[in-house]
């Protein structure tokens, strides 16, 4: 058929699960250009967020730990947070990487917004980087208390990067990016 | 509170939404190794997924392009595709290659597994490279016939994920570890 202009319309949509600012799940009837029909289509919405590579001054990237139910394990992960109504990306990543971390940086880079999931949406993830960091205050231990603050050294963080040593593909696609940016 | 060995608990598991392979959503009453209680945390499960950066033996680098509902619009990705039950993810990897490219490849890397989300899972991908690919067949156009085949050569695919001009994060990650990888 090849490309064509005209989009999928929404002849009805559905809101299925409304759980507002965190999940909304979506039920379309779609008319495609072709004259297919698709009934039922469904869309994940979930919160856009900020995810940052901030390399500190003495030569360590800051990562944090804690409990992931979705993945019922420990994960260690780049400091991340939704971004909420009406704020700018830039404003979450520096509000997020001071209150997890207790980081603060001089240079920030924005490295580009991502839709995590290609056929559900769930989300978009803008990617920072951040150079000239320091540890200005003692971390926030998250609102159920059990998020920790992981200091790792550039090599290690890399090496880790190079085997897929990341659970989370957010962290895992924002340190490649990072190190690219960075050009460390 | 620090770290602890004792993982959140389900005390009930609901239902919410259940259109099996595609979406299922769940809700979970949960009890923290803290006695705190958290009610109706919600889980999305999305199918697992292989995606694959192979390199031509001819420099190109073989990319999909098609409409995206979640979007709304026409992405450029890295082929991938849904593993299917008791399926390898490397069985998948070289059938989805061959299936929306036509390409085959003669050397395969599996780059790691991650989790799209942190809060909510969504899915698992898993990362592939390949390389002394070649063209062997022509690509199929997709259930819906709009897909189409993009082979470009390696220096734009760089240049394109340093500057984050793929709108997909399964994508921009597959990019980024494969040109490590391959060490290209």
């Amino acid at each position: 058929m090849g490309d064509h202009n005209q989009y999928w319309r929404a002849r009805e949509t559905r809101l299925l699960v409304d759980r507002s600012p965190h999940v909304r799940v979506f039920e379309e009837d779609l008319d495609l250009p072709s004259g297919a029909f698709i009934p039922g289509w469904l869309k994940v919405e979930l919160p856009d967020f900020a995810i940052i590579f901030a390399l500190l001054e003495d030569g360590q990237v800051p990562l944090v730990r804690q409990y992931r139910r979705a993945l019922d394990a420990f994960t260690l992960e780049l400091p991340a947070g939704g971004i909420e109504t009406g704020e700018i990306p830039l404003i979450t990543a520096q509000r997020e990487l001071r209150e997890e971390t207790g980081v603060e940086a001089a240079e920030w880079f924005s490295m580009g917004s991502f839709t995590l999931d290609a056929n559900r949406g769930c989300g978009v993830m803008h990617a920072f980087a951040a150079r000239g960091a320091h540890q200005v205050a003692a971390p926030d231990h998250g609102d159920l208390g059990d998020l920790s603050l992981c200091l790792m050294p550039l090599e290690e963080v890399r090496q880790r990067w190079r085997k897929g040593q990341f659970p989370l593909a957010p962290t895992m696609l924002t340190i490649g990016l990072g190190l690219q940016v960075l050009s460390v």
